[in-house]
């Protein structure tokens, strides 16, 4: 059979206009900005503020090895054959016990960016309004813009979201999600007060609006006091886990590694039971021994390590800002993060930060423009950066070259 | 801060009505039917021809194992750390070159189902004509049903699609895309004949309409001879890879193992581009080190182990044919697979496979009705029976389990 004559083009034979056939959902998508400045600040001289990237030397590389071989060992092929959509029992179970909630209401899902992809699809209608930090995660808006949502900003200052303006704009807008990362957020490293939280959660409550809490930062705090999260607090407001309005993220990316994509959402049991089928049809399940590897060091590995993180991004903090407040000229604004990753730069207005990015390379010095955070544009004068994989002797080059570049652009 | 009142619920407090927050797009998921049958059967007495479940006895666990030991060796840290969404780079080369097509032209996925569900959401805008075999994989359903997508059904015989059906419908029909797994169909187990592929892809190009080729099972193929891909015949047609109008999808879990989830696409630059993009908002990328784990076994594992499972489920199917042969009423059809999992089952008009199923359980076999694998309804006298992960013996059992359940529906 193989033999027989070949297709051949028909003389009328065409390429498809690829992009006309293209769905109006794919019409929405957008290459991302951040993603092309990467490209460039992977050269070598480069001393890169830009990416978000955990600390790769700090990687427990042996002890996710031995736990690659025990988790193959204790399951057999069963560590590499299909497994339930909802994730691997044990995993849920810790997660759901250490929530104080039930693993039923636990769905472990393939990295939180996949979370924010799966809650966009089960919950964004097109033309839902769904309320945004300013400015907000980025990744979270690449995961909603396919399906269609009208975004309202809310504002925000050193205490997380503005909740007056907020009341305001629930009044005024029928909002249906709001997405809001309180701890450490990217871009900004901003927390949102404990008063606001409760404010935020009683007032979404009443208003009906839910709420998807992205936390992949919460365990790294290295100074100030932790505050509830927003999901605690929902369910105290609720009383009952399958009642609460709070859908709540979180990821093993940031406090063991990025690579193995293990992370998971926490919600009523009608959220999880529409994300099971979701997850269904958009990856089956997540892969079964990524969720045995991280299994296996939940007990020891897991809080050792987020400790080892948090001590490490503290101390890289502490070294940028002091580098910061030196090297920085007067009328330079930037945040003071308590955890997480990134800092947030706000140059005096004028100064246009995407447009600064070449005379920085110039430098040897890359950092993300801010505006790209920003659903609804603004933020041209602002900037991010993240602290958590250079070198302190990095951080102060780079930071040096980085302050010369604001007073050129000043002048 | 922790010692704040804790948010309480006000007076007028209700859960929300999480049915009615829902999307358009959630409520058009469903529950597997599949999925609810596959619980029930997982009872220990039971034996199954219900799941479509590799052998896991046949998996290369020791290999896998060392794999993923070098892998973390050969790439220390950056085997855990984010990577590429396009996917690890030499995975991408070794299958672009035994495709004879550049590396850029692939874009590695979490599970095939991520690839359905990614095209799904760039192709499928609401309302999009697509065309699916009558009867097609479930999991295609699952992934393209949130996109609202306007099923027309292509009527299969022991040949596959129906092509002189297949023109008649272009003819008459504004289609945008064609889903087709023209090797050892699941559910079926047909193949689509030689002369029928190559009429497909010309008359799909004459009229425009995008193909997408769904291929987990074309290496598994024991009795007959080998007919070019859809993809392959496409590129002849169009002369270039990045004109070509095919999609071919395909996977390691049937070859390999499939809990590492590591699958792929290969298609024209656009199509490739915007997979990217959606891919970036859908999980960022798929796992790191379980690609470098494939990689690791591509060159001896990969083709002995192939071997190894296209020789087990030859005989596993010899013996289920045999047993069907000798067992069943006649009256009843059956399809004579060359590869893959699955065969399938028609029973004289008027017995209900669904209602059947009871009757098989109560005699410990399980099998799935045909039903749910047709996207318009049809099919309630098939069934489809799954050798691929059964001994001979229980499947000696099962099979004349299900030859009286039969006869006993037919008195």
């Amino acid at each position: 059979m193989l033999s027989m004559t070949p297709a051949r083009p028909a003389p009328e034979f065409k390429a498809p206009d690829f992009t006309a056939m293209l769905s109006d959902r794919a019409r929405r998508m957008n290459a991302s900005a951040i993603r092309e400045i990467l490209k460039v600040t992977q050269q070598p001289d480069i001393i890169s503020f830009a990416g978000g990237l955990p600390a790769p030397e700090l990687f427990p590389l042996e002890e996710v090895r031995r736990a690659a071989d025990t988790a193959l060992t204790r399951y057999g092929p069963a560590a590499l054959q299909y497994s339930t959509t909802e994730g691997h029992p044990p995993l849920r179970e810790w997660i759901g016990n250490r929530a104080g909630i039930p693993a039923a209401n636990v769905q472990i899902v393939t990295g939180s960016q996949q979370a924010l992809d799966l809650l966009g699809k089960i919950l964004i209608s097109e033309g839902d309004t769904v309320l945004v930090e300013a400015p907000t995660y980025l990744g979270a808006l690449q995961s909603f813009q396919p399906y269609g949502p009208s975004y309202v900003q809310m504002p925000t200052d050193d205490g997380g979201i503005d909740v007056d303006a907020l009341e305001g704009i629930l009044r005024t807008t029928a909002a249906k999600l709001l997405y809001a990362v309180p701890n450490f957020q990217n871009p900004t490293g901003r927390t949102l007060s404990a008063e606001r939280r409760r404010r935020l959660v009683e007032l979404t409550a009443q208003y009906g609006v839910l709420v998807i809490e992205d936390d992949p930062y919460g365990q790294l705090r290295f100074s100030g006091e932790a505050a509830p999260s927003l999901y605690e607090l929902g369910l105290e407001y609720a009383g009952d886990v399958n009642s609460s309005h709070i859908i709540y993220c979180s990821s093993f990316s940031k406090t063991l590694v990025p690579g193995l994509r293990d992370a998971w959402v926490q919600a009523a049991a009608p959220i999880i039971s529409k994300l099971v089928q979701a997850k269904q049809g958009a990856d089956l399940h997540t892969p079964t021994l990524n969720q045995m590897i991280v299994t296996e060091l939940l007990e020891d590995v897991l809080p050792r390590q987020t400790e080892t993180v948090r001590k490490a991004y503290g101390e890289r903090a502490a070294v940028m800002l002091g580098h910061i407040e030196k090297q920085f000229p007067s009328g330079v604004e930037y945040t003071t993060p308590e955890g997480g990753m990134f800092l947030w730069v706000t140059l005096p207005e004028g100064i246009d930060s995407t447009r600064m990015l070449a005379r920085a390379l110039s430098r040897n010095v890359a950092y993300v423009p801010g505006s790209p955070f920003f659903a609804l544009g603004g933020g041209e004068n602002t900037l991010r950066l993240s602290y958590s994989s250079a070198t302190p002797q990095k951080i102060e080059q780079g930071i040096a070259a980085l302050g010369e570049t604001i007073r050129e652009a000043l002048d």
